[in-house]
């Protein structure tokens, strides 16, 4: 698996560099960086993990918490740049459900396949779910629904309740890391891993990764809009769909492999740990980068996508309740996510 | 009581049909096809379990679920044809809210009376709570809000999203019927039962009685109009409380006597699983039978319909998630419908 | 504490009256009339327990369910008369939003810091739940989709909603009061108290301290225009934030000093028990009582006000569903809390 990464990566990074220069098609660029994406999102991720397991289970869980996303922000930072504030919203919101609905739907399937019936810790999905009520459901529909009626307040109303759930995901860290790290087994099993690359070499592998990364991103966002003419696909699609599960596709591989492994609790903390992520911290990281952008990004999404979004939340929340899962499930997921699919298809 | 029904039965029917040569009033018409409804629909009943309990448990599990409404399809279907995609819609909603509020309350309240405490196989009632989340919920509030935004996409949409709900409700058979039977107790007492019927006697009743309805149905549906406008009742409210009531009744009278007999299991199956059937089985299957006629049904309801859906499907997944029942939340579940009545009665 | 509370009422009460009759300033009235109706509010309840206590438990328990927001009955009554039904609205949402987020957030959180994990009965959270769901999402939210498809039907709907929403309360104290009595504590605990006062003292004090909210109370809604014009705060604001902490800050103390004590049940009962009964007695009681007034109150809240309730009902069960506590659930409580009155400020 991780050879073949490796491979896609060797063939589309130089790709994507020479089409850059012999103005290769729109598409074809497009195509070219979405390929290179995976397998460098992928580097990353494992450079992490080594600095991670190198600093210790507190820095490490801190590590992972804010460099857990860094591609889907590095990409949604290049779109700010551009204006193309929808399409920074839809990846989000892709993200989001995808995580969710996509990434816990595999796992709950293909472990629901091999296991009739898989367990997991209740009172860790308990936790999460309040906040991902609160980070997604209470954080974005709030300042729609205000907004709605009172267009003027959004951007007001966006930075205040940016920074309460900011406060509130480091809150959660501390919970985590610090005065309840009992309960979660992840910062054990960190202690018990052995790093993959030393300290230098990780952070050297980081650096370019994520110099790669940057440079592949300014390629996707800049074609993004012929991409969306040529193949009559809408913006909002390819930002909810597209973007976001190349910018996921790291945490689908790892959780299924999980699940398959019967570790569902390290799966559903994957598929919810990065939804929370990409909700409490990239999203209102990037309302106070846009400050510095020519127009500011809001809080405010559109009906459909916060309609996802709720949703999303809603079902994943009931199907964890119980600490079990099969592969029913895992199929209820992902006919949701087909449903909402659908949705941002024909929209 | 069967008795009673059979009585009722030999006295309405020969009457609707000479009522309908000699043109008595369509309001007096009305009133005598729901009157013939309710018994042609408990026999129905009785013909399907017979054919169910002779066929074994796997093709007779599949039987009820797809039978098991038959005279909500039927009605529909001739609504439908006339052109009452309103009245279609609202009979649905009914259907769906009277079965999880009407039949679930009575029972938790009838049962209630009787005993302090009624416990329910929560396992069950978590899957079916994440099934009513997707197949009421998500398959029906997506459709609305994308189409709210643009409404264009009504029938593509529902289209799709009929085929993703049909294919879910079939998984969700096999996972019942097949993969993880043993969790379900209905099959099993399936096999213990006794037929009443003869195979063959079953079939001939069935047959009987499904052209019976089918009478019965034009009937009802030719005379709704003049009804509505004779007791100064909207057709939605007659679609929502009495036709949904008339096609219920079987329903009604099976599982409250199942919360008597302290079968709570039981009789949350029939007004769970009877809820499911009519969204995620009769609502595609009308979808798709539609476009046979000359205007299309889409799966957009009314908000009015999508919140007394969505709240009613919240009630009782949180009724049902402690896996206990007692009188007061019987009642609780009775106010909502009483709430809900009181809407449509004004709208 | 009630030292304090004492000193506070002894230089707050007279200090109103003189001011009254000396013309000052509005927002000095205000402000002066807040700080008495803390104290009185608080002496109101220690008088209503004394009688409970006299009573018995079950007169007692009626008592405490019908007396128990008479400071929030007395303040809207006035409001209502000066024909300021947005202010009601504003503070029966504050009140209802406040109990759930503000005094659970707060019992949650102090609770959490001095005890890592408290616990509480599921069963009794579970009903509460459900009844919550009904009398705040269900009993508001339908008059409010209904009527914004057909706004003539408003005050019919709210009507017959209301007529059914007090029955259920009522039935409720049925519940907790006689049939199932045995499940809920309070009641026992009631036996055990001792009274404060004697019957023939708590009666007299109870009518003084009722005289001298009421004064409080016509003073706040007289000042309350030109408090929001001075201070440029709305008056939804001042209604939802303002009026609903001083009308409820008995219960805030109360509350956080059964969770440092470690008795989240009773706690959690004062939090959620004070909502429903603002939203399933108070405020039902105030559309009837509406009717002998110029202009009638319906129960179609303004769409941030119902957004703001239902996710604050949503947030709240499913932190109390587990039938565990921390502190970062108290956080997530208040972090919400937060969130919505930004949102209120900027409207």
């Amino acid at each position: 698996m991780q050879r073949l990464l490796m491979i896609l990566l060797v063939i589309t990074f130089p790709l994507s560099v020479i089409g850059k220069y012999l103005h290769w098609s729109d598409v074809a660029l497009f195509a070219i960086a979405c390929a290179a994406i995976i397998p460098l999102a992928g580097v990353m991720g494992r450079a992490t993990e080594s600095i991670a397991i190198h600093s210790g289970p507190k820095i490490g869980g801190l590590m992972n918490a804010t460099f857990g996303n860094a591609v889907e922000l590095i990409i949604s930072l290049f779109a700010l740049k551009q204006g193309l504030i929808g399409v920074v919203q839809a990846s989000l919101t892709g993200s989001i459900i995808g995580n969710l609905l996509l990434v816990a739907g595999l796992s709950f399937l293909v472990g629901g396949i091999k296991f009739p019936q898989q367990k997991f810790n209740r009172t860790i999905a308990g936790t999460n779910s309040a906040m991902m009520l609160l980070g997604v459901v209470i954080a974005l529909v709030i300042p729609a629904i205000f907004t709605a009626t009172n267009p003027k307040i959004s951007n007001s109303m966006s930075i205040g309740v940016s920074v309460v759930v900011l406060l509130l995901y480091l809150l959660g860290l501390f919970f985590s890391l610090y005065t309840h790290r009992n309960l979660f087994n992840y910062t054990e099993e960190l202690e018990e891993e052995e790093a993959e690359w030393s300290m230098k070499k990780a952070l050297l592998i980081l650096a370019l990764a994520t110099a790669a990364v940057a440079f592949e991103s300014e390629l996707l966002v800049h074609t993004i809009e012929t991409v969306s003419h040529e193949l009559g696909w809408s913006e909002v699609f390819i930002g909810v769909i597209i973007v976001a599960i190349i910018g996921n596709a790291a945490e689908h591989s790892s959780a299924i492999l999980m699940a398959l492994r019967n570790k569902m609790d390290v799966a559903l903390e994957i598929a919810v740990g990065s939804s929370l992520q990409i909700a409490m911290f990239v999203t209102p990281v990037l309302v106070f980068a846009s400050l510095f952008f020519a127009e500011p990004m809001s809080l405010v999404f559109s009906w459909p996508e916060l309609g996802a979004m709720v949703l999303s939340v809603l079902l994943i929340n009931f199907l964890a309740q119980d600490g079990e899962s099969n592969w029913l499930e895992g199929a209820m997921a992902l006919g949701a996510y087909v449903i909402i699919g659908i949705g941002f298809y024909f929209l």
